[in-house]
């Protein structure tokens, strides 16, 4: 049996303690899955599909005849899913879609000077891939949390790759879920060839612009690497353990807290599980109720190795418990205190964040409308979690009349030569020139 | 002299022509700088200040006391800068900031179920870094093309790091436009090193969650390194040579377009410059006003080393250009065409669109109003240039009342366990028990 959570008291830290006991678990640089992993994308690139089929065989030990999932085995998959959960799964989807279609961003256009028009349009990625783990724990929900943005802000097309289970088929769940989101090309291809093959394209992969979605160390390298080629792809985000902060006062029902953390601590031994709470009540009668849940937990074992470093931290007041969530910059925040909302404003450096008794992380996991595809390792303090934007780009446009260059032309032309770009100036200035021949022939204020 | 740029007839070349003729230049992986950058980032982590003296010293041959700018050298930077200057730079402010302002996107709130309230907050990043390039070429437009959206996001504390000049001052430029902005903190670094202060932090310099703007090979590869490092810290986006594609019909004039383009060429020898057209008459006109505007120009060699490898390509009609530009997805488009507004909807492979003949690029890279930070090398396919929410981050927010979690509850717990994460529906089961145990004891309807 595993140690219980670490305990402290934040006033008696010092400094030094106070970074340590917040610091994540510093992660071990793989020199030998990085060259392996460079070594699957570079076979990919170099052979494409037969280098897929390869590796598939050497990896999944499963051998192909196509990636890609046919209509029969769509077919095939609906009736291998149950009724009940294919409604809730309809249900889900349409909640993500409601919450998704009102946070897609509008254009606009403004004239920032007369005859000088300006506008932000925003054009959907042409070409995006998603991928959603499957393996021992497939997760449909990754599906329709990307699948559903990507429709939301209009993608042209979206390809889902998921790994092949031993007998060579998709998880039924995953292709239910990718059938309600409207993506009609998944591709059975795990891992880093998953990865290379939506970066690069194959014969029968085609070439994505941007890459989604969770996986393990191979996937999450691959994703790194295929970010940091221009000939790559882009990707969501850089993605760590998940990891919850639950903050906590006396009016929490200590069994809610406990099965909170408990969710966390499920997903993986590195899962991160941390809780803050001024009352020390609170944090005893917690850890009473983990032991008493765990007994019964299908994951303990796993559940227990990620306990064993998780944090239960007593903290002088609710601000300070704050502070630390600030610090820290979970992925998921649970706030479960007397005036939750009241504590809001106050946070900046969160990716999700759950208000009161009533709301576990679990709801906005699956299905409360929200993205479940956030920032961890602390990126939360400069990222977002994924939602219909990261499907989308802005793009500028700029119209100006023979007004408008009249009237910023001058400031143009000025603020280029003081930067010493004459030629930007000159790009003006022939044009003021020629609008003043034209002018000139014209009679005054006539517009060329 | 170089030779004249490259021209090709689209129609007349097979694929893999084609490929070649948009392919962007090879980037040499230069291990030597990374090793260097690397040693710099090391040092300043490990050294902090006296590090960044020592590498000043070496690298700028420029001994400081102190990094950061104070009152008197910016009392001194308003007189060294004309009042015409100052008065242009106010305007461009002005202008940029309304757009900006216009941009900034604002939180919503949505019940996905009766009692189930989903929110998307926008946070402004706490601290943020932006990166000026001096030396040869000041750039005091980035200064407020980054410190304009940081202010409207309302970034908690917005640093800037500049070179510093053989004398040990910062440009004055820079420190007016600084000022312009509301940024209060300059720190006259250069290079790798300022971009290792600002992510990690030393003595004077604190640490910075997010890093922008342009540089050149060294601060480019420095922040690559810092945004590969969950503890360093995030950047705008990756970085190659400014680009622009024209496309111009017979419409155009030919002068205009030789300005535009040689506006492009005269940023440096890498500079990416492209014409589409399907006029064969505007293309030699175009030649023929490009030798003749090059004979003034300052930067005369630069442009025509950027111009040798420009590529002038004629296209059987203005929908092949576009299919060009999508293909190509540059930095900067102008469409110079008879009703370049027509076009626009065609287009989505781009950072920053130009409409018509009388507007330069020049007007929005100084002043008409958008960001003039965008993506180049292609990077356009999928990431959007620098604006407002490149300062923000989305936080979600879920609160559930006791119907809410009736409402959503029971799916959310069957969806868990499709994915056998168990205690994840427990931690629903156990709230929807509870209420169950409180409706009872208060009867039907009784909302705990």
């Amino acid at each position: 049996m595993n140690p219980l959570p670490r305990c402290a008291d934040w006033s008696a830290l010092d400094t030094c303690q106070r970074i340590n006991i917040l610091a994540r678990p510093p992660r071990l640089h793989d020199a030998g899955q990085l060259a392996d992993v460079r070594a699957i994308i570079a076979a990919v690139r170099a052979r494409g599909d037969a280098a897929l089929r390869e590796i598939g065989l050497r990896l999944d030990r499963c051998e192909l005849a196509t990636f890609e999932v046919g209509a029969a085995e769509f077919t095939a998959a609906e009736r291998a899913v149950d009724a009940g959960a294919r409604a809730a799964m309809r249900r889900a989807v349409a909640r993500v879609e409601a919450f998704h279609a009102a946070q897609k961003p509008r254009p606009f256009a403004l004239d920032t000077a007369p005859g000088m028009r300006c506008e932000q349009l925003w054009r959907p990625i042409g070409r995006v891939g998603l991928y959603a783990p499957a393996g021992s724990a497939p997760l449909p929900s990754t599906v329709w949390m990307l699948g559903v943005p990507a429709r939301v802000a209009g993608c042209g097309e979206i390809l889902l790759a998921t790994p092949p289970r031993a007998d060579g088929s998709a998880d039924p769940a995953i292709l239910v879920a990718a059938r309600l989101c409207g993506i009609e090309r998944v591709f059975k291809l795990g891992g880093a060839q998953a990865i290379a093959a939506l970066a690069y394209g194959t014969e029968s992969v085609p070439r994505c612009a941007k890459l989604f979605g969770p996986g393990n160390s191979w996937v999450t390298t691959a994703k790194l690497e295929v970010a940091a080629d221009p000939d790559g792809a882009a990707i969501d985000m850089p993605a760590g353990p998940s990891e919850v902060l639950v903050i906590a006062d006396d009016a929490a029902d200590p069994a809610f807290v406990a099965a909170d953390l408990l969710a966390q601590a499920e997903h993986g031994a590195d899962s991160q599980v941390l809780l803050a709470s001024p009352s020390q009540r609170l944090l005893d009668a917690v850890l009473h109720a983990l032991e008493i849940q765990l007994a019964s937990l299908p994951r303990a074992a796993i559940a227990r190795a990620a306990l064993a470093h998780a944090r239960l931290i007593r903290v002088p007041d609710l601000d300070c418990a704050i502070e630390i969530a600030e610090r820290y910059a979970p992925e998921h925040l649970i706030v479960n205190t007397r005036d939750a909302r009241a504590l809001l404003p106050m946070i900046a450096n969160a990716g999700s964040i759950f208000l009161g008794g009533w709301s576990p992380e679990t709801l906005g996991d699956y299905c409360a409308g929200p993205n479940h595809v956030l920032p961890t390792l602390g990126f939360a303090r400069a990222f977002s979690g994924v939602g219909v934007e990261s499907f989308l780009r802005r793009v500028y446009v700029q119209e100006a009349s023979s007004a408008g260059l009249r009237a910023i032309g001058p400031d143009a032309a000025r603020l280029a030569r003081a930067e010493a770009l004459e030629a930007h100036a000159r790009a003006v200035d022939l044009r003021l020139a020629a609008l003043d021949r034209g002018s000139a022939a014209l009679g005054a204020g006539g517009d060329a």
